[in-house]
């Protein structure tokens, strides 16, 4: 299966946090940069995902803005 | 200023293309890792970036997937 | 690979529209309803679609409103 | 009244679940597939919905990624 | 009908831009602000409006920042 | 700092809830028009807003939808 997303992050999860709905997730990336994640309480349930898992935090390119420092 | 939005992913502009109305922007992470960016043309030509340049790709929470490998 | 999107739609696509940067992919559902889709015209070049093939359209729920007729 | 929003899948309320701030709702289309939706609770309880209602799943272009299955 | 996002601001398209796939409209609301919008070529099309219609730009919560100053 | 996201609509806060995980925010603009902001509890705490607060609303041109009245 391929996805059209392009970003595909690759990275180990460092915290989570439930609520009744939704669920946060940071994922760190190999140069120690941080992504976080919102996705549905159900999704992170089905997901499985726990602290020290490798996973990929995958972003649509229409979501992504930039900033010129 | 602060932004609500917890994703700042500091890297290098490597790529950019344009079209009329929008434009791609491709970034490289510390790790090596890239993020692909699609802003409006305008907004592109207002930052006025090319490769080479630091910039940051900014991301809401809310757009950001978890895959589990 | 398990991907925390919630909504994945198969369909068949029964239209491409290619510009510089973007592509727009129309999708057509087993009950006849359509999904129109914009990605990067690089994803949708790789890829590799057109009409007749079997996809599906991937949906985050964060993105998706109700609206109650 | 038109919205530019090139999605609106019409299909059946089969469950919604609340929390303080977020509501999720799935969607039945008419060919079986679900669409999962995550509204704020406030404008969960302004629609007034529940499962049985009929209503729509409205969805922008640029939020949708194609799958090459 | 009644949709899910919470965010209707009423305003007048000053400016329109087309490309191949994408089009870029400029709505300015009563306090002078403006709200850019990038929507398909097709739904622009689609909703026939040019500088001038009273339009209303429609925004889902979830895709909302807020910036402290 | 610039940032590519074309739209910050400058008001004042005039609601905030909470939950486990999100948060909403409120702000009416200088014409009574109110937009409504979901953003994580954590991005809220970091803010640290309040009713009263002069704040921005910042939102992606890729996000906006037009509806013609």
């Amino acid at each position: 299966m391929a996805l059209s997303a392009r970003n595909h992050l690759e990275g180990t999860v460092t915290d989570v946090e439930t609520g009744q709905v939704m669920a946060e997730v940071v994922i760190e990336l190999g140069d120690g940069q941080e992504v976080t994640s919102t996705i549905t309480r159900n999704s992170f349930e089905r997901l499985d995902i726990e602290p020290g898992d490798e996973v990929a935090a995958v972003i649509k390119a229409s979501e992504v803005m930039v900033s010129n420092n």
